[in-house]
């Protein structure tokens, strides 16, 4: 076979199939075509980054013992833009996002997928700074990326990076969370100061520049969620409030419970730079992103001590007992405000804040 | 309330909030915003086409009775262009090509995620009939969409849609098919003919009209497996030969396994339509997708009883056994040709197909 592999070495040669080039290379066409060239990046960015057992078997899914009981599974595509923020970048944003979703279930995220999209002449430096991030935020999440999938469209036809993560977790038995099980009476908890995530992309992509940096809160939850469940409080929902913000979650959970939401804004935490920049702009910090905050619905009785046990988690230092669900046949959202007023707390219109996440 | 109703009502007037134009509309930024439209879009198009309970709790993630055993888990972005052609959609292809990957495994395939990106402008009636589609094929493949997730961008910043699946399967009891099963000694089995889906993408591609019109043979192949399985043939591995065609598949099993495939190019069925089709745009069939075909490797004793089972299922109708598996360091296929030559079947290099899943 010598002279084969001699021909197959001059091939190679001759059609440059040379190793990629992590500083100054760039994705091209036949990075997604199925070829060696496909091959070669999957080894030397994906695998490199997400090394696991499972990812290391070489097939076209991956293979896992799941414990016995009820699997949570979500799903989130990330098209944020810029992809590099100030807290953050698209990379952990993927796995902090799907993490969160399915974490918000109480389960405990095992495995995540990725799928890549990614645009002709993207840098393979930032590809490859991008899955570093993605594979540090899988450990500190103690999640494996196990399967994933590469598609590269011609220069035009995607901005930069896509990136779909997919993700399994184990709920706990007995755990039952979920947004119908909200009832009048519920308080409502949040786990932290609104705003910071949006804005802190939003000041990125603007050029904007305040005081003090604001950075994003993207961080994974289900340590908090853990901490939660532990404290032995009557939890019937959580949600992160993601795009839209607090208020579309609210609305969403409203809608979903058939009951109405009354808040104080007294008691909604906002940093003054995430408060000074969205009045700059002219924005309603209930309406901006999150990507590492979460609201809580729980028994009213057990209100104190689900708050206290928030705030001794990391990620959950700021929590407060912001409103109450009511009986509202109109599922409205309601807020007394700082000035003694109230208002409805619409879901968002129009689009003020596009590709956050 | 009623006063605030009223206000209410008012304001959705103001902004137009009215019902979806399934007929004329068009996606535009609100409907990623996290805001009612996107509730709207949700609920009208996608909630509407997947209907299941886990879907319809309204959660950020589904909650699934998973049986005891191991978890076959994959995700495929789907970036097809054009997004109709002949034999299938993006919708149909999306659901297919995750429940293949699925059952390479051996796995039944039971639970869907969907990630829809959508460029600003696309069609509504588009959309709606994709979702069609995926729901329909779902049904087929015995799988439910039980999650999924929406982003909008910008005009130019995509090219109409591309949808993510991740799939979720149970492997039976004492199955376990992997690449790296494959043994010298293995024979190597194709299930029908190659190169169909690429060449009718190809052909609406770039308007090309052939005598008789090539289909996809874009279809789910989870029947096929447990036909094969049931057969009690003793069967390695399995994988469906997609981008890059049967040449990458048999070179990526050839790597994984570290050994070396011997194909007979009389035994490849390729239909007349694809052949001649390939020789006016100067392919190979070797290296066109197939999004309906799966090779599978086994026992050299067991493969005339697997032939025979493939043949009695629908989507192996034309099942043969192509080649054998070898001891060979460099993990070279070799093809004897027609002409009685014998030539290497390469990595696929360059893209000759660009988007075709």
């Amino acid at each position: 076979m010598v002279h084969l592999w001699q021909t197959e070495k001059k091939r190679m040669k001759l059609r440059g199939d040379l190793p990629l080039d992590l500083k100054t290379g760039r994705i091209d066409m036949t990075h997604g075509s199925g070829g060696r060239a496909m091959a070669q990046l999957i080894e030397r960015i994906f695998a490199r980054a997400f090394d696991n057992p499972a990812l290391a078997e070489n097939n076209d899914q991956a293979r896992l013992d799941f414990p016995v009981g009820k699997l949570a599974f979500s799903t989130d595509s990330f098209v944020v833009s810029p992809l590099f923020f100030p807290g953050g970048d698209i990379g952990s944003l993927a796995v902090h996002g799907t993490v969160n979703d399915v974490a918000m279930s109480g389960a405990k995220p095992l495995w995540l997928s990725a799928g890549f999209i990614i645009e002709e002449g993207f840098p393979l430096s930032d590809l490859a700074r991008i899955t570093d991030s993605m594979a540090a935020a899988a450990v500190k999440c103690g999640v494996a990326i196990v399967t994933g999938d590469t598609k590269v469209v011609e220069r035009g036809k995607a901005d930069g990076l896509y990136i779909n993560t997919a993700g399994i977790g184990a709920v706990p038995d007995g755990v039952d969370l979920s947004a119908g099980n909200v009832k009048p009476g519920d308080a409502i908890l949040l786990s932290g100061p609104i705003g910071e995530h949006g804005m802190a992309v939003m000041s990125r992509r603007e050029n904007l520049s305040f005081d003090s940096e604001i950075l994003s809160d993207s961080a994974p939850l289900h340590g908090l969620v853990e901490t939660m469940l532990a404290a032995g409080a009557g939890i019937h929902a959580l949600r992160d409030p993601t795009r839209g913000g607090l208020a579309a979650a609210l609305n969403e959970i409203a809608q979903a419970a058939n009951v109405g939401m009354r808040i104080d804004e007294r008691e909604v935490p906002v940093s003054p730079a995430v408060q000074s920049a969205c009045e700059i702009l002219g924005l309603d910090p209930l309406y901006v992103a999150n990507e590492g905050r979460l609201i809580a619905f729980c028994k009213a009785d057990d209100s104190g001590k689900l708050c206290d046990a928030m705030r001794r988690h990391e990620q959950g230092r700021k929590a407060a007992v912001i409103g109450r669900v009511v009986e509202d046949r109109h599922n409205f959202v309601e807020m007394h405000t700082i000035l003694g007023g109230r208002r409805i707390v619409d879901w968002p219109a129009g689009e003020p804040l596009p590709r956050i996440c």
